[in-house]
């Protein structure tokens, strides 16, 4: 029988998983994912030359440090960091993020290296 | 001077109008929009052909009319309604949502009618 349609409980979905810097999608906008990430300490400088990259906080707080000054976060509060605009999120304590991007969109951007790490998908 | 990058606060945003049923636009991410809305009552029956549709429900209780039955959303939950997707949205108490899809979406879909509305532009 198909699964009959339902909502998606961000709160239910962050209980789901505890690891930090590990995007995890809960669902499809046509070619966009909107993903769930838990966050804590600082990632790496990195860029997005071809799309704009929203983050909404959920609990917690966040630091996107842009060359031309922070902008912090708490939950409620959103922000679409432009494309092509270099960034580095930080997060003094553990804080949980809803993403949302277009599908293939790498969390390191052009920086690489060892924090790459593709979206999971959250049943 | 150019104005220092800052959060987008929903609850502030939410603040600065009380219609219904009138989408506002608080950010764009690429060619998409983030858009807040209040509703109460019942909307309109339709369909969006060439896109889905995300609703995440702020405050207040949203159900989502589809044919193959409700889903009911509370605060931190959303869903996407595919493309081409019936849907009638329907709130008991005034209820706030963060919409988002492709600039340009009509509110009312393929239903057209008196009920249409652009969105307007939040500072």
């Amino acid at each position: 029988m198909p699964q009959a349609p339902a909502a998606i409980n961000l709160a239910d979905k962050l209980a789901q998983f505890s690891d930090l810097w590990s995007q995890k999608k809960v669902a499809d906008l046509n070619d966009y994912e909107v993903k769930l990430a838990k966050l804590k300490g600082e990632f790496v400088w990195h860029t997005h030359e071809d799309t704009d990259e929203l983050f909404l906080v959920i609990s917690g707080r966040l630091t996107l440090q842009l060359r031309g000054g922070d902008v912090v976060l708490g939950p409620g509060e959103l922000f679409v960091v432009p494309r092509g605009v270099e960034h580095c999120p930080v997060a003094d304590e553990e804080t949980a993020v809803l993403l949302l991007e277009p599908a293939g969109t790498l969390n390191t951007g052009d920086a690489g290296g060892s924090r790459t790490k593709a979206p999971e998908v959250l049943d």
